[in-house]
């Protein structure tokens, strides 16, 4: 005969922690915690096969299914020394769902389950607290009535609104006629009027009356869950999960318990260890007479549970210790056995009904990142757990916490939020309101601090970026200008942040109705993309003293195959990627370089001069100066790779001239205005993004390759001169052709073999490319035939696979996310079905015509955790980040070794 | 033992035309003639196997060649009564390359060879001319000194030039010393000094003499072809067209012959039928005492070959005919076996040599378009063909000429070019210059026939472009806005004619040093992308007069498998496509529809509203002008399919406003003027491609995919009712994500019912998508589950594959197919290779879960034959073009179908 029920209750269960599968993880959890002889309320499980075949079944129940349920009832009853139904001293239930994986809030609940007009009289006379009886009473009409009345059998209303608006506003006209602010302010007999009010609007609408026998509630509950399991926020939440529709919801039916029975019931959530800081202490509050919610509302301030952990702020309260030690003592001895039984820190609830304690719930608790830390590494040394489960606890995003100072939690939950943005650079920051870059690196020379506040920002911000705080724009998205380097630099920043309008002449920020001017502070929680008024304090971040982050980083490097490489463009980024444990360059951009004032006007020079000699000429002009920057550079990463992407932006970027600008530059050029306005007007491009950019530079420009060769090679050539060890690696951008790479190759090595005769030097060095476009993916197998190394530009990848311009994404994103046509921002975490096959299909055709090949990441996925485990799976040699991301990223690889499937 | 050497002469030859793989194309060729009793210079061929096997062999003969060679030169002395070296009748041969296909110019030739100081005064009795005796040895010195001395043998010259420019500028001294304009200035002793004089610059500067000895000269010349296939020329032309390395070449030496050895020497070309008419007629020119160069070089004016094709302009020349009737009529006799046995028109050389007929070549003769069609439709008729080669004998293409007006190539050929640019829109034009779309509808509303000239085209400017006779454009791709504009109209168009520099302010266009103005003379020929100053009269072309262009087509529809659909906005375009052939709608855009200045204002309210409810009222006030464009066009498509896209363009596209417009506007919306302005700044776009369109418009404003599917549905519930069958397919654009396309669907299905039911009416309808995004092909099984059609949208998919914007890639395109970086214009020619791989797997992974899932293509490329043939290849079920281009897609998918592999 099939079990299709499984009962738990005073130590002892039918299922166990393995069982998910058949009794989803709640039950599973129930029963294990039974098992460990921890007081439950009893009760049992009925399984997911049952919710298939209740499908499969026309939507009928086994006879079967009908006696099982009655002998667990019977078992429960017998526990609680209380009937189902029986006037005198009914018991209560719970009908809750619980899938394998948790869906929180898709699925359906009803409580209180077995009070009718029959049995309340009875447990008014138990309680003594009709006001609790009858409040419990028109809860149970109003979840019934919406769940099972007119969701699950599909009773139309015969007014257009669903019945549960229709009761939520007559209690709220109740409460308007009386003059009530709160629930609370209802007493018995209103709530009693309230309920025949509702029963009567339920037979009116749905035309059926609210069951009044105890069987019948029972019944329509339980057939109320396993249809909310094809409901349509849940099939909606599959879908997007990926959760299959036959792995069912199992339905659990529990005993009702309270802790607002009187003065010896009480209710509290408690923590196994702080999970603040990760202290190995039991840390919790709780209330007496009170109701889970009661803690969780906040209206009634909690009073602390053990003399431990009292705080100032909780010094006049009266501690469980001290009020209730039997109890606490038996609380603490839980405590003992769920951390040694679930080898981490949980987060527990319990009720306390008449001076019995019962455990409602135990979960993995949440907990910070100082305090994930701190836990792994003192359960390894506790014999609790081994290094690799303490690489798995802590989320690698957790370090960001240790590495960027953060609004002080307990002051940011004062604050309303002002706007919310993108998360583009993590931590916290407060500053004063600046509009313009210029004036963000004035304000900081006076000692201030700024928030540079922008519509978009471009490489000629990048001194007042440097100068501010943190940085906030209107537009762009995680991978925009001012993410990509206020992420480098580790600074606060957030993006795309469309609440705002700006007002450069008038110096004003206005955001929604309020208006901010120059000078006034705001602050940014760079980590959630939230931005609020005023300032907020604080904490600052101090990696280095951490001895646990240490230990942790030490195991994390044991275990992984990804190297960690970072992408830092200055040799001062360098060094302090370097400290974070980055083993090379993944890419050094070279852009940035030109915008020195005493570079941008040979820049210029080159972009308008008139022929081709006059053009080499202007170039030739840089080149001391971008030998001197590779110098500063290699040197920094001396005996690790460093790989230097030549010149990759549209050439407008560097004329993006004010009519003075022009002037002046036609004085230097002894050229008409016009004819340098004519010349700039002729390099506007629709699209830049996909305009002439990258390698079609170099090709148009064969002297610009030229010059950056000779600047990489001469600079290697001298610092090998001086007995350092260098590797440059030559990066071609933007290549979409094989005959693309090879054009460009060919000038680097003509290069590379006559600064090696000039200087009568031998070194090492590599060619390779970008893989930043589709095509290039595609013909992958063609392009390794030269190629020595590839490194998947995913920012741009990402940008033509979908044909998102990631400057112009937050016009649309927000709206994508919300309705969930995207899952998340493809520019923070790689779109593994679509960008992924892209990747995938280039490791695997580079490496079929040349199976050494060296292949990496330098996009923004670098950093990202998701990213990175896919990375690993595909069989990438490296990431490479922003320098701040590299200890997640090694944290990120440690972790994708240890679960890789192979 | 093997066989190297193939002799060919006096009606026998060794080889055959089926043996191209060991003789090259053109040794074949010359054994196939000789076999057919053509008179043939006798010669022999040594195999492509020597030249591999020269390579193999460290560039060693094996002695055996040396034998075989002997032979069969003995064998044509005997033929030719002449010896080779003889001081008193001296044979001279020619040494050639030719590999199994052709490589114009790619390898080396050299003639004349034999003419020694021994051998000189011999030719000079027998052709009693020794001008044409010195001429020749200087040529032979020339040639050989650059092909044999320095390239093949490696010799390198002391001086840095190459010895070639070396010896020219010997010989441009001398005119310039002499006062000679031309080489024919010069006389036999003349060319004997210089002969002198180049000998000892030989010497001198490559330290070795040039051979006096017939053998040596033969042999290094044999051994300079087979160089030759290695050079760096040869090499680059094989990886472009994909020639293996291991063909090789074969080496013909072939007795040289004379046609200016006096008053019964001549020599001439002919066509065995009328290359421009396609009339059955033998067609040809003939020079008397002249070499072939002559001829080609048009220094002399030739005569006609026969009586029959004498033109007032050969009045008063001789045919051949008349003056040497019995040479003339074995010419005829040739004439017929060639085409014959070829079954094909043939272009054919022959000499006279002192009264002595030889042929030196045939080949297959070039033609025009109509001559194609006119010639492939005959030779059916004449039993010389089957209709199957008739279709594939013309290129789809040359039905253009058929199709446009053309400029007449005669008078085009007398005209200096002015610039060239990118052949956006077939035919040719002439007009005025105007500058704006306004002007462009002023003039020709005035009877005048306009050039209208812009920097690039939007569509506000439509008006004026359907006014002007052609368009030219200074910026812009195969697929910008005034290219698709032109094409979809037949109209003549040029773009990205980067020479251009256009004041509109001024209204003058200046071309390097040429000004013009407004009204002003421009021709173009929008075939090949040419512009012409002044006016080059017209040919007018007249397809339905034409019935070999009907017979063909009507063969062509008999054998394809592709069905032929258009791309049409307009009812008026659809009816035409639909003379043309078209079987349904392919692409309908619908963006071109609201810019009717009444719908204009409507949707700049849509796109500036404040609310939901204010943006939905706009929306619907453009119902009513929906249904009507609808319903014309698809009454125009009665009983065949219509793709209409949904909205596509990013909204900033309608509110491209002047000042004066914005302040016009907010009195309208009885706005502030900065209130509009701020909005229209805050839709501006840094990649617009990449930006707010497609899909994402529909999900952001629900409401205007409300509207247009409506407005479908309305059109075709009113059209059903009248008895008409149409069948609507709805479009989503832009497609990367199967959310996308169920969120647009499921507003698309929910309308269709709505009017189902509204009108009740009942009718037949899809909904698919555009696969134009790399994410889309990537995805295409998940997008396949919902969508009931793809239509691959190869302009954007090429777009984002290479990170090409379409509108910006003229500035590094001409440079990119000039240095062979790319083969051809991606946005002409489908990328087969990159592009082509997302297409076939959005096929299969589309068919994979739908297998009859219906598939074309509504890209440019639909019109494009070698991309037609590979739609044809993965399976498409149609391919969809503007309507001029329906003829010649229908032809390419009758030859895809003829060729295909399976």
């Amino acid at each position: 005969m099939a079990k299709y029920v499984y009962f738990f209750g005073d130590g002892h269960a039918d299922g166990t922690a393995e069982m998910k599968n058949a009794l989803g993880g709640k039950g599973a959890n129930l029963a294990e915690m039974t098992n460990l002889g921890i007081p439950v309320p009893p009760g049992f499980t009925i399984t997911t096969e049952m919710c298939n075949a209740y499908y499969e079944n026309n939507k009928q129940f086994p006879e079967e299914l009908y006696r099982q349920v009655d002998d667990a009832l019977r078992r429960v009853e017998a526990i609680m020394d209380k009937r189902f139904g029986d006037p005198d001293n009914p018991l209560l239930v719970s009908v809750r769902s619980g899938a394998r994986q948790s869906m929180p809030g898709m699925m359906d609940t009803v409580l209180n389950v077995g009070l009718t007009s029959a049995t309340i009289p009875g447990l008014i006379r138990k309680s003594q607290n009709p006001t609790f009886v009858y409040d419990a009473y028109r809860r149970l009409i109003m979840m019934y009535a919406d769940v099972v009345m007119e969701k699950a059998e599909g009773i139309e209303p015969e007014e257009g609104q669903d019945i549960r608006k229709q009761l939520e506003q007559i209690l709220e006209a109740f409460k308007a006629e009386h003059g009530y602010a709160s629930d609370t302010d209802l007493g018995a007999e209103e709530w009693k009027t309230l309920a025949e009010q509702f029963k009567v609007r339920i037979q009116d609408v749905l035309g059926v009356p609210f069951p009044d026998d105890p069987r019948d509630q029972l019944w329509g509950a339980i057939r109320a869950v396993f249809q909310s399991w094809n409901g349509k926020r849940a099939v909606h939440y599959r879908r997007i999960e990926g959760i299959p529709d036959d792995w069912g919801t199992a339905v659990n039916v529990q005993t009702m318990v309270f802790g607002n029975m009187g003065d010896t019931s009480a209710t509290g959530v408690a923590f196994t260890r702080n999970p603040a800081t990760g202290e190995n202490v039991f840390y919790g509050e709780w209330l007496q007479n009170a109701q889970g919610e009661d803690v969780v509302a906040g209206i009634r301030t909690p009073h602390p549970l053990n003399e431990t952990t009292r705080t100032g702020d909780t010094q006049d309260s009266v501690s469980l210790e001290t009020f209730l030690p039997e109890v606490y003592r038996q609380l603490v001895e839980i405590r003992n056995k769920l951390e040694s039984h679930y080898r981490d820190m949980q987060d527990i609830e319990f009720t306390i009904e008449d001076g019995r304690l019962w455990m409602l719930q135990t979960r993995t608790g949440k907990r910070t990142g100082p305090a994930a830390i701190r836990m792994a590494v003192d359960m390894v040394r506790e014999g609790l757990i081994d290094e690799q489960t303490a690489l798995l606890r802590v989320q690698p995003k957790q370090l960001d916490e240790l590495l960027h100072p953060m609004l002080n939690p307990l002051e940011e939950k004062k604050n309303p939020v002002l706007a919310t943005g993108l998360p583009a650079g993590p931590g916290g920051a407060t500053g004063q309101i600046v509009f313009t870059a210029d004036d963000a690196e004035r304000w900081a020379r006076d000692g201030k601090r700024v928030v540079l506040v922008r519509e978009e920002t471009s490489p000629e911000d990048v001194h007042g970026m440097h100068a501010a705080a943190a940085i906030l724009t209107a537009k762009g998205g995680m991978t925009s200008h001012a993410a990509l380097v206020a992420r480098g630099w580790g600074k606060c920043c957030i993006v795309g942040c469309g609440a705002l309008q700006i007002n450069v002449e008038s110096r004003t920020l206005t955001v929604k109705d309020q208006t901010f001017h120059e000078g006034d502070w705001l602050s940014l929680n760079g980590s959630r993309g939230i931005l609020y008024a005023g300032q907020i304090p604080l904490i600052d971040a101090d990696p280095e003293t951490n001895t646990e982050y240490a230990q942790l980083m030490q195991w994390a490097d044991g275990v992984r195959s990804l190297q960690v490489r970072t992408n830092a463009d200055r040799p001062g980024d360098a060094s302090q990627a370097r400290k974070f444990g980055a083993q090379g360059i993944g890419l050094c951009r070279t852009e940035h370089m030109f915008f020195d004032p005493q570079r941008i006007l040979a820049m210029r020079k080159m972009i308008l001069a008139d022929s081709r000699e006059e053009r080499r000429r202007a170039v030739m002009e840089l080149l001391p100066f971008q030998r001197q920057d590779f110098k500063g550079i290699l040197d920094a990463m001396e005996g690790l790779p460093v790989t230097i992407r030549l010149l990759d932006p549209p050439l407008h970027e560097f004329i993006n001239l004010t009519p003075e600008q022009v002037e002046e530059l036609a004085g230097e050029l002894k050229l008409q205005p016009e004819v340098i306005q004519a010349r700039i007007d002729n390099l506007h491009e629709f699209n830049p993004m996909l305009g002439h950019r990258g390698c079609r530079l170099g090709i148009a420009y064969p002297e610009i390759t030229e010059m950056q060769a000779r600047a990489i090679f001469e600079a290697t050539a001298e610092l090998t001169g001086e007995g350092k060890q260098v590797f440059p690696e030559v990066m071609i951008p933007l290549v979409g052709t094989a005959t693309e790479f090879e054009h460009q190759e060919k000038i680097v090595r003509d290069m590379a073999a006559a600064v090696m005769e000039e200087t009568g030097t031998t070194f090492e060095y590599l060619v390779g490319t970008m893989i930043e476009l589709p095509r290039a993916a595609l013909t992958a197998d063609e392009i390794a035939r030269r190629a020595e190394f590839f490194s998947f530009g995913t920012n741009d990848l990402t940008q033509t696979t979908y044909g998102f311009s990631r400057d112009d994404i937050g016009s649309f994103l927000p709206e994508y996310l919300q309705q969930k046509i995207l899952t998340h921002d493809p520019f923070q975490s790689l779109d593994t079905t679509g960008v992924g096959q892209l990747v995938r299909m280039g490791v695997e055709k580079g490496r079929s015509v040349r199976p050494g090949l060296k292949v990496g990441i330098c996009g923004e996925h670098g950093g990202d955790p998701a990213s990175i485990q896919f990375c690993h799976s595909v069989g990438l040699n490296y990431v490479s980040c922003s320098p701040y991301r590299v200890p997640i990223a090694r944290l990120a690889a440690a972790q994708a070794a240890l679960t890789a499937s192979d």
